[in-house]
């Protein structure tokens, strides 16, 4: 198995909130993260596919083809947006970075062939990231 | 002179919108920056002060002391907000990066004494960044 | 499984060492980095927790209690220390960057409930890394 | 298992170029890439190592004779180098960073024992990075 | 004065080689970067322009404005090229990081109205830079 | 005037620590940085020199004779070091980062001819760094 990662990066409002909490614990759960009008990051991911065996050039994918169906499906869609006001995904669902790359990974899994996708790696901040590599 | 310089770190969401203009000029002017519920990023601020002669201990500013200052003046009114929606100096005045760097500037000058503010820099993304050193 | 990591920095003096060498073999062994009063490094170490079903904020762990955790299980003991002088771990014990990390997952492993601990990555400097994920 | 990994970087040119398609299409499949003097890349390489139980002095291998093999095997066969020009295992075959990853593994496999290879890691750019491991 | 940076990356081969110097002059004063198929780099740009008073956006310069001309005027004219064969100002020109960075100062200066250009930065490796302000 | 600018590194402990002062006095000025066995980190320095017209070859000094004379006159007295212990400049004058900009600065004023040194910067961790420019 040889793996190919490429890194992108959008910018996002999101709001900490879980509807079925108590404003009360909403605030003690999330602290500032819960303010109601949100917050924003810059996200950066990185995006791993994989394949057991690579074309005759040598590649996992072509990378401007790669480029192209991530920019497509996750960055088309998260860039320059509120997530839970914009992003039908997160209209119900607490956008924590966890959810954000297990929604990513829902965007991306199956549409990368012949490669396979591994892994989904979203950072927050510098310092924070969550991973998924599916089930 | 001898220059000390801390970097600091917000996450705010903003929208670039100027309300003289109209939505067509705004959207033309920001593109996807003029999204109606805005967006975000982590914000990285250095602060630089300065001074002819440092203390007999060699320091500008003992930092922690630095640190306090720019967390009051600086973090606590920013940090974790919507910068249009929850900051005074915001109301009325586009959120560019440029704008941050200077409205940082009148909340820091005059507050670092014996140093003096020398400059003040905010990296919007990893790849933008507004300087201001005065007028 | 869904994963998030947190990073987080300390500073401290080290000495490489081990009482069973000779003076002469030690300083073959580890050159300058034997040097008597020894020298020092800002580390930054990631720790990865995991967890199969994300709770129902679709969080791991809550952010604030993980880094909790961590300052007081990690942090509190090493930062600004001498490591051979001033934590009883290493007393006896050669402060590599591979013992290091096999030091920091000892005092985190089980207490992050009910997440688990995936891994633990130490950069001894912005070239050098250990990573240890248990037995 | 306990891991050891270290950075190194070279600088070199490459032509993205496959003798067996049409110039057409190499110019269709690689674009810019496929230009023909080549173009250059600083190429960040992370070398992984493991053992099970450390030596006694904590490590998996001495740093400086980790380094010592890394920059024989690989660094100075590779460093300011033009790769499909200068080394013969380019001449036929396509110097993509997959390609370089595995050439890497190649070079390095069976050679630092009592330590074993775990993982090559190749930065292109900050932004696109090959792993290998092994088959 | 308020300043705003952006940062830009373009990949290109070189070789350091003065004409007018021997051989073995340019072997000794340029080592392994006069090797005679080149080698190359990821260069890392940073355009930093300024204004007195911002427009009424709060801005120096649209954004998306200073994008499209750095990328125009430099980024188009010498990513994924070989300096010294594939860019007419370096056919004659040693391509040291002091003279791109003079060169880029050249194709920029005056096409940034009615912002000013103010400094070029040019990073050749994450470890040297160049910087030209103008005479 | 065209300038270039090489980072270099070196890993140090040093304590914080003014003996002209109370025991008391030291450890409310300093805090943990004030801790008797001393703490460390790794230092990265960016040294700056400049002139008004490059040599033929373009450069303002060949790198490896910059690279040469820095090693010599700063880092061989500075890396694996206890500042305080071991480095005689540092015998009395606290350890400060913005005394050791100035001490580097010492170190290296006048022997760069042809070039001139413009500034010292000192990064003591990621967030925290010293410039110095002379008097």
């Amino acid at each position: 198995m040889i793996e190919l990662t490429q890194c992108f990066e959008f910018s996002a409002s999101h709001r900490l909130h879980v509807a079925s909490l108590s404003d009360e614990d909403n605030r003690r759960y999330f602290g500032k993260c819960n303010n109601p009008h949100g917050h924003g990051h810059n996200y950066q991911i990185e995006v791993t596919i994989g394949r057991q065996v690579p074309d005759e050039a040598g590649t996992v994918l072509p990378l401007p083809r790669f480029e192209e169906i991530v920019k497509r499906e996750v960055i088309d869609r998260l860039d320059h947006t509120h997530l839970n006001a914009d992003v039908p995904e997160f209209a119900e669902l607490n956008p924590s970075v966890e959810n954000i790359a297990r929604t990513i990974w829902g965007y991306l899994d199956g549409k990368l062939a012949p490669a396979t996708l591994r892994r989904v790696r979203v950072w927050e901040t510098g310092k924070t990231y969550a991973e998924y590599a599916g089930e």
